[in-house]
């Protein structure tokens, strides 16, 4: 697994950036990492922890002269981006994303692209609950999926050249059609994000037990809502927004099978219960079988 | 922390059961722990891995005589089994039990307890996604909450010593009102639950996704999930058709607050959802400072 970049820039300096920046001087890239943040303050940062190798002032000095650049920046800002750096864009370079949504990131970003210039969406499923210049850790994406997500017309070489890269950097990597890549990440984590908000939402909103009480008894089950719903509002505001669709269709079927069991809860209906209840048990089996998670005892407890 | 009991009974040999009798025998416990559970294989496999001092073969032989009496069964049953021991039990001699629900599960037990024996109702809050005789271990309750809430006219000295009996298991013990109990736990534990639940239910019903995806990428959120939705199905069943008020409750509030969330999604009102999703991550923070969880930077990793 070889890295065929000179030169990588990373715009948007969070913490997706600062991870591919540690984990590629971990995989000993020796070229230069260039990077640039709207905000200042996430550039000063940057520059004092030397999170990259050069620091730009703008989203085009960064860019400029690179072999890929990688937009690290919400999805509802990715088009402006792209917009922004395409005059500076180096013919045979390569423009990538790590956005959540890829459907709306190759319609903003892909009118974009000049002539001459690949671009190959990507989607790194990792993450923390954090966020930030300081966030990122070399070890964030080792094992962890990153999909690639062609845009219509991706060059194959550009394909595998960012497949290799990401392999680098310590994911496992699948290349994915993006209406099913959409889909698919509405299930796994778009959906269960925003039922993570909501559910954290009402705890605190009731008014008959106090936001510290359900703080101090959270390990009954709520605490896991609360890690999920503690990632960065931003992102995930676009991720919303911008994977819509799916969102509200996957939406839907859940309340659907939440009224279900809502009615059988009403009705004393045990056995519907019970028969739900057991079935999804056995999903849970099919993710330790394949090695997702663990079996040790310890729900609730230690997890750090 | 002093365990006044001579003889403890415990029925029904399931993970919480089998926790206390590991819990009781490592905090020196030196009387007799008898047992008893409906299903002959539970009990044969009881006995075979010596996980209390006698297996009975009715609850009644396991109560007679005993000091305390464990009613560790599903919320649904525990009625029945205190009709069926009250005859046996003896004068002086506190009933207690360990449902995650507790109106109900006093509404059932309290008319079969007879005068002179005490019945204090406790809660631990503890558990795993395990269950069956095989599935305890002594460390399950440490510095875990356990809730006493006591029956109207539970006597005050046996109600000191089930607390200072689940403090020598490792709790952390709190007196609390049964309403406030139910209601508490139908948003931090019930509603969540049940919501784990549907959303794992609406994966893998998904005709689109296969389960063979869904288990593969479920790091992404949805592993959380599966997680809280792999515990004992007749349990689950139990706390649900017996705590129905709080968690409809809870339910029509939480779906309330979800389709507001699903209007700003589909009006594509990002600024409702950057300050809701701003809010909750604020109730996570609350949870790290009260020391209920760990900060670490590996969400969705290696949780074991």
């Amino acid at each position: 697994m070889s890295i065929s970049y000179n030169r990588i820039a990373l715009i948007g300096l969070g913490l997706i950036a600062g991870s591919m920046a540690h984990a590629l001087r971990r995989a000993g890239f020796e070229g230069e990492i260039t990077g640039y943040a709207r905000s200042a303050e996430t550039r000063e940062i940057a520059r004092e922890i030397n999170l990259v190798d050069r620091v730009c002032e703008s989203a085009s000095e960064a860019a400029q002269d690179a072999d890929l650049v990688v937009l690290c920046v919400p999805v509802g800002v990715m088009g402006a981006v792209a917009k922004e750096i395409a005059p500076v864009l180096k013919p045979g370079a390569t423009v990538s994303d790590v956005g959540s949504v890829k459907q709306a990131v190759i319609d903003s970003v892909a009118p974009h692209i000049p002539e001459g210039v690949h671009f190959v969406p990507t989607h790194p499923m990792a993450g923390t609950e954090h966020s930030g210049p300081r966030a990122g850790f070399a070890e964030l994406f080792d094992n962890r999926w990153c999909l690639i997500v062609p845009a219509p017309g991706s060059d194959p070489q550009a394909i595998d050249k960012i497949d290799e890269l990401w392999r680098a950097l310590g994911s496992t990597t699948e290349v994915m059609e993006i209406a099913h890549h959409d889909l698919l990440c509405a299930i796994v984590s778009h959906v269960p994000h925003l039922i993570a908000y909501t559910m954290v939402g009402v705890a605190d909103d009731f008014s008959r037990v106090s936001e510290q009480e359900v703080i101090k008894f959270s390990a009954a089950g709520f605490r896991d809502f609360t890690r999920i719903a503690a990632s960065d509002p931003t992102m995930w505001r676009d991720v919303f927004l911008e994977n819509k669709e799916a969102t509200l269709e996957i939406l839907g079927r859940f309340t659907e099978e939440l009224f279900a069991l809502q009615r059988a809860i009403r009705t004393g209906d045990g056995e519907q219960l019970f028969d739900y209840f057991t079935h999804t048990r056995a999903i849970r089996r099919g993710i330790i079988e394949a090695g997702q998670d663990t079996d040790a005892p310890d729900f609730g407890r230690g997890k750090s």
